[in-house]
C-alpha cells in the first residue's frame, strides 16, 4: 500500500500527560489544514479494543504470560494497521496515533524482560517496514508521573489496570527503554520535557511540530 | 522445561467427528493407566478462551485482518502452552489437544492463503521445538463431512461461528492443507478414514495407538 500521509506517534509511561498533549498535537495539525486520523494503541478498532480489553484486564487469577501478551498487542496491531492506520495514510490522511510499536519495547521488553530480538522479529512481520515519522515521547522522573497518575486514579474513582498495578522499577524500566529507543532514532524521535508546566511541555511539542513538518513539505 | 509426557493431537475439519473421537481416545489411555489431561484449541485455558471467542465471533461487520487472525492463534497457543500443556507434560501427564499447530498450517494457510513459512515463523517463535509425538488426522470428503456438520448444527439449533461460515472452497483447501502436512510428517501423522462407522473409525484410532505407544515404551 502506498503510503502518502504522515505517521506520528506520542510515547511515554503512565502519568506523563499523554492524552492531553495528544489533543493538542491533533488541534495543531489540523490548524495547519491537514486531515488527520486520531488513534490509540493497543486499540483504534472494534477488534483491536477487544483485544485491548484482554490485555488490561486486571482480573488477578487470570495470569497472562508473556509472549501471549506480546503475541496480543501485535494482533491489535496487525488489525488496527490494516483496518484503520494503512487506509487513512493511502489517502493522505495524517496518523496521530497515542502509543505504538515504541511501546511495545518499553513495556513488554523493558518492562517484562522480554529480548529485543523477539520483539523486533514480530515487528518484522506485522509491520513490513512501516514505521511512524515522527515520534514525540513525553519524558519525566518516574516520581514525578507517579504522583500525577496517583491523583488521577483518584479523581476518577477508577480501578488500575494490569499495568498501571506495576511497580516503581518496572515503571523504571519502561522509561530507560524508551529513552534508549530515543537515543537509537534521534531522527525519528523528539523527547519532550513533560515535567514542566503544560504551557511549556505544549511550547516545546509546537516547536518539533513546525520545525518537522517544514522538513517534510 | 524438560518433557516427560507424551503430547497427541487431533485434526480435522468440520464435521469429521473430532469431538467424539476425542473422548475415545482420552478413554483408551486412561484405560491403560495414563493420566491424561484433555484440552482444545484454540482455548484450553480461561485468557486463551477469551481470545477463542475474538477468534469465533460470527459479527460480520467486524472484519478480522487474516495477519491478526494468525497472531491471535498463537497468542492463545503460547497461553496454553505456558499455563496447561507444558506443566503437564512436565510432570508426567499426557496431553491429548482437540486441533494444534496442524490446524493453523490448514485453515489460515490452506484456507486463508497465509504462506507456510509466515505461519512457520510464529510457530518457531511460540513453540521453540516443541511438536507433538503424534497427531491423528480425521480425514473425510468434504460433502459428507458438510452434510454431518448441518444436521449437527440443526439438531443443536447453534449459530455457525466464523468458520463454519466457510464456503466449499475452503474446506476443500483446508482438508488439501491436511494431508500434505500428513504426507510430509508420516512418521507423526496418523490418517484414520473418517468415512466409515463409528466402530470402524474406532478400531482405526484403537490400532494406530496399540502400535505407536507400544514403540514409545
Amino acid at each position: 500500500m502506498t503510503k502518502h500521509g504522515r505517521f506520528i506517534t506520542l510515547e511515554g509511561g503512565e502519568g506523563v500527560g499523554k492524552s492531553t498533549n495528544m489533543q493538542f498535537v491533533v488541534a495543531w495539525l489540523e490548524a495547519q489544514g491537514i486531515e488527520v486520523v486520531a488513534t490509540r494503541e493497543p486499540g483504534g478498532t472494534p477488534r483491536a479494543e477487544a483485544i485491548r480489553q484482554l490485555l488490561l484486564d486486571p482480573a488477578p487469577e487470570e495470569w497472562l504470560h508473556t509472549d501471549a501478551e506480546l503475541l496480543l498487542m501485535f494482533a491489535a496491531r496487525a488489525q488496527h494497521l490494516a483496518e484503520k492506520i494503512l487506509p487513512a495514510l493511502a489517502r493522505g490522511a495524517w496518523v496521530v496515533c497515542d502509543r505504538f510499536t515504541d511501546a511495545t519495547y518499553a513495556y513488554q521488553g523493558g518492562g517484562r524482560g522480554i529480548p529485543v530480538e523477539r520483539i523486533a522479529a514480530l515487528e518484522a512481520f506485522v509491520q513490513r517496514g512501516l514505521a511512524p515519522d515522527l515520534t514525540l515521547l513525553l519524558d519525566m522522573p518516574h516520581d514525578a508521573a507517579k504522583q500525577r497518575l496517583e491523583s488521577r486514579l483518584r479523581d476518577q474513582h477508577t480501578q488500575r489496570d494490569r499495568f498501571e498495578k506495576e511497580q516503581a522499577d518496572f515503571f523504571q524500566a519502561v522509561r530507560n527503554a524508551y529513552l534508549a529507543r530515543a537515543e537509537q532514532a534521534p531522527e525519528r524521535f523528539a523527547v519532550i520535557n513533560a515535567h514542566q508546566s503544560l504551557t511549556e511541555v505544549q511550547s516545546d511539542i509546537c516547536d518539533t511540530l513546525a520545525r518537522r513538518v517544514a522538513l517534510w513539505d
